[in-house]
């Protein structure tokens, strides 16, 4: 018989990948509820009304669509194209992201929510993606969005929220700040305001395939010989915010644009960040549904790309018919994160809340003398884990080895008459004869 | 436009409810470190390989299954029946219970496995159930399982370990225990051994049904008059432990379950469990795969079916070929003690960690004010957020008091000059003027 498997793409989760999986999310939800943003859950499905069309043609086809159920062939009488064929016999989908169930969540929920609203979720997306090294078809996603606030105030204070988390979690990053106006200035002071997508897609490419890649995948995109040569004075000064005050003169969306950057940056001015918050008007975010404020955030310390990001979207609801509603929002890459911490050994040794003491008996008499023992010491808030099974103490011992268990507390007729027992230190290979007070001391102490 | 939704029987869950949620998780989870279960996670989705065949008939029609990638219909040339069909055009489904991914588990990580090994599991569960009052197509499941341990002092310890977990979440319950071994010798007894199943689904419905009921049920089962007498013998003595001990004289298989209650009673002997646990011998946990001893909980203040159960199976990773690991496990009805906690109001206030403070200012002269005010709140762990929109103040109390925030900090042209700021105690209707220092001893107290 073949061993089984999950599914391409998914995984099993070990006790100390799951410890440290929790670490991670419960170190930034409790900064996230200091600043006010709750959590909220939302089924794994949704109708596929509400997911198809949200996430373009290339995301519809990587929907995971679930089965009807019963004899879901009934009302179907031929085979046909396959994408027609699906909309009779599936009517839901696993989430593809966190912000269209958000969406659909606000709208659902509208006349129970006070508005502004702020929510963090924290929960696994589903891709039909080819899976790869670091890709996976099942993932966590980890948002926290504010709908119902136009104030730029919420922009500062993500992006404030966003630098305790990476510094309590032990990363170094850099923050890049811009707002999609500043875009859509670009492609007016070009000549082109219809360009802006192809103007915005070809920049986003830079750290990819340089100045020249992008020149050329502009000129592609019938941007004028003079357009080329402004973008390239743009970029060159992505980072002076006077010199593109002058650039962008006459230009209303970007100037507004580079006025919401400078209003961030004074709300942030009197407190002090662990890491950097740069402006770059290059930055694009890709294509979404930003319409303001942008924000991403890299490691300084792993070749990764983007570990978190957000923006502000001027309409979320709004595919859902409930127009008006601002709001912005950022979003935590912890699979990556997860993956850098791993690698820069950030997680701390506390992180694994493994089994701290291992009971071994001499004979079965032992075993059950050592039961209210073990309680004693679970009641002092001990990770105590009883060796039930009939085995010699060796291969008792190899266990607690296997399982790298710190400590053994061996306990025979002698430990039972005397109620003094051997507690071995399998990391310091030493051992102390001790009563139940002094185990309990010792293993609660720091 | 319609209001979206979520499909049927799935549920939103809003930030009180997760928050209670959590409250009853953590709870649970931190009482199974303390005895050595640890937490894995598997896939929402298995390979269907993994999952038919395990639930019988009736679960294999309630898997939902997960639509191929791509152009599915490519290799299918004609419409047949569904299920077949279904083999074509379907690999995967959702976990429908945590038991069959976890023996999945063991069997596909043997090799990194160190044997007793002891997990827990919470995760939801999908099934394709008629959604009705109190029951759910996406619900979380709460098992605690050790493998590869034939000692019953597993068996105490997992008793013992629940009746931890419903006293910390201020639950009544009586614990109920038998062993499947006492049923078969009763099929013995009566003189029908094939029959074991047939005595066991009726005397599974005693609760229901009452005596008459089951009788009616063995005669139609063709229990034989002398039969059903003996097997009414047998229910009136249910809980007489030396009563069956004569009765069973010369049934191994009888004898040998009532050792297995009498062993697990003799481990439990010299601690004090807050609930009672008891024998009954008519308890019979459906049909399902436990060979040993089994045990069931109800909660005694409000009439729900069984809030808790287990038992010991020979066999968990036979199914897929792993043979001679014998195990025993307990789930916890986390959905159903999340109502029952809800209904008594047993969530203490402090599970919803929502807000504690809103910062509101006069203007927005004093919100950028606010920014590092906001900051030594949290410095100091408190939840502090900020009214980030330009509203008129008496609008900004208004949400506070909609959002039920207790405090209200407020901020104008004074407070700013003389560094201490109005608090307004919502609840208590009162207000005091403090400072910083002030403001967060009273918010940290207690």
């Amino acid at each position: 018989m073949q061993k089984p498997s999950t599914p391409s793409g998914t995984r099993d989760f070990s006790p100390a990948q799951v410890s440290k999986r929790d670490y991670l999310f419960e170190t930034i939800k409790t900064v996230f509820k200091k600043y006010g943003y709750l959590p909220i859950e939302t089924p794994a499905m949704e109708n596929l009304s509400t997911l198809s069309g949200k996430y373009g043609e290339e995301g519809d086809q990587l929907l995971f669509r679930i089965l009807n159920s019963g004899d879901y062939l009934k009302k179907v009488t031929e085979l046909s194209d396959y994408k027609h064929f699906t909309t009779q016999i599936s009517e839901k989908g696993l989430r593809y992201d966190l912000t269209v169930p958000f969406a659909r969540y606000v709208v659902t929920h509208q006349n129970e929510l006070t508005f502004p609203f702020r929510r963090y979720q924290i929960q696994p997306v589903w891709r039909a993606d080819r899976p790869q090294k670091g890709r996976y078809r099942e993932f966590y996603q980890c948002d926290a969005d504010v709908v119902g606030a136009d104030s730029l105030l919420n922009e500062a204070e993500l992006l404030e929220m966003a630098d305790e988390i990476y510094a309590k979690l032990g990363l170094k990053v850099v923050v890049k700040i811009n707002s999609r106006k500043v875009l859509q200035g670009l492609a007016q002071k070009v000549g082109q305001p219809d360009k802006m997508v192809d103007i915005t897609v070809a920049i986003d490419k830079l750290d990819k395939i340089g100045w020249e890649g992008v020149e050329k995948e502009l000129a592609k995109r019938e941007i004028t010989p003079e357009g080329i040569a402004q973008i390239q004075n743009f970029i060159e000064h992505a980072q002076d915010l006077p010199f593109l005050q002058d650039f962008f003169a006459g230009i209303d969306v970007a100037a507004q644009g580079l006025a919401e950057v400078e209003t961030v940056f004074t709300a942030l001015k009197e407190i002090e960040l662990t890491n950097k918050i740069e402006f770059d008007a290059t930055l694009a975010r890709g294509l979404g549904y930003y319409t303001g404020c942008i924000f991403e955030v890299k490691s300084l310390e792993a070749q990764m790309g983007s570990i978190g990001g957000g923006g502000r979207y001027d309409d979320l609801t709004g595919i859902f018919g409930m127009k008006g509603y601002s709001g912005v929002g950022i979003s935590f890459g912890v699979e990556r994160i997860y993956d850098i911490m791993e690698e820069l050994q950030l997680f701390p040794a506390e992180a694994i809340e493994s089994t701290q003491i291992m009971v071994l008996g001499f004979d079965e008499k032992a075993r059950l003398f050592a039961i209210p023992l073990l309680r004693k010491l679970r009641e002092a808030g001990i990770r105590a884990e009883l060796y039930t099974e009939n085995k010699k103490i060796q291969k008792q011992l190899d266990y607690v080895n296997k399982r790298q268990i710190r400590y053994a507390l061996l306990i025979g007729e002698n430990e039972m008459q005397n109620q003094v027992y051997t507690l071995k230190d399998m990391q310091a290979s030493e051992q102390h004869t001790l009563d139940v007070a002094q185990i309990i001391a010792k293993l609660t102490a720091n």
